[in-house]
């Protein structure tokens, strides 16, 4: 039910992460292809990994997990950040989920890694409340910093 | 004043990697030793990188910056986190901490990143006021979620 993505995969994993990104609000931020994304994963240097989940039913493929390696310099250990997870609506609720978070934390422990860390959004409770359920801690004290775009070129060159 | 980390540097590293986890009130998932980073910055795999800034006082080495790649899969670009950025009180206000972002902005511009993310303790006021004046957004809606230690075995064999 759930194994690591193939090169031929791509074009359904971008096909949900637009899903993903439509049911999180952040459609403006798409921009995913399935060249870029097949070179991140499979290319000379991969900067992801990803498990899809399969169904019977028609499309095969209805949920996947991108991940990749992270770091913590408190616990001086290697880590994975979990970029996404998703299921399509009409899968749910069949263990794909929790399938695609075991199958990444089974990655995780298998590349020495001592955490899983990712990021939800705050009004996403039933995501919340999934992750809960299966052992993991909000660390309610945290927020994301980013900064991209001219921002990151006017730092870039001193500004 | 800010250069990349060289394998002399890790003990300087360790210590101020301490003093932030001791600012943090994270003490407690401090475990960071000179063996593990040394090996995690500069050994066969390296996990991450880190930039230093120097001071003309002593200890020499008063901040550091380590970071890693990571990965947006809706922009689909190669992305930089930052993991820690700290410079030591006495050494505040000379533009060190400001010189140590825009260190790993330049990284994150050369390997072709399009965005640097980090996370911030949302009581940390002065943190959050430079990195805005810096042009860094802050992501309010986002939470950050983690599984490690039992939690995360459970889940990697199946529990």
């Amino acid at each position: 039910m759930i194994r690591p993505a193939e090169p031929d995969d791509v074009p359904a994993i971008v096909d949900l992460i637009r899903k993903l990104a439509e049911y999180e609000k952040l459609l403006d931020e798409m921009e995913a292809s399935t060249e870029s994304l097949r070179e991140h994963l499979f290319g000379e240097r991969p900067w992801c990994s990803a498990l899809v989940a399969e169904d019977e039913a028609e499309p095969r493929i209805v949920g996947y997990a991108l991940f990749y390696p992270c770091y913590s310099s408190f616990k001086s250990c290697p880590a994975l950040f979990l970029e996404d997870l998703y299921v399509t609506p009409a899968a749910r609720g069949r263990g794909h989920g929790k399938a695609l978070l075991q199958g990444v934390a089974a990655v995780a422990r298998e590349r020495g890694a001592a955490r899983m860390d990712w990021n939800v959004l705050d009004w996403n409770q039933p995501a919340i409340d999934f992750y809960r359920a299966l052992g993991a801690k909000l660390l309610g004290d945290w927020r994301v910093c980013r900064i991209d775009g001219k921002a990151l070129d006017r730092l870039a060159s001193g500004g």
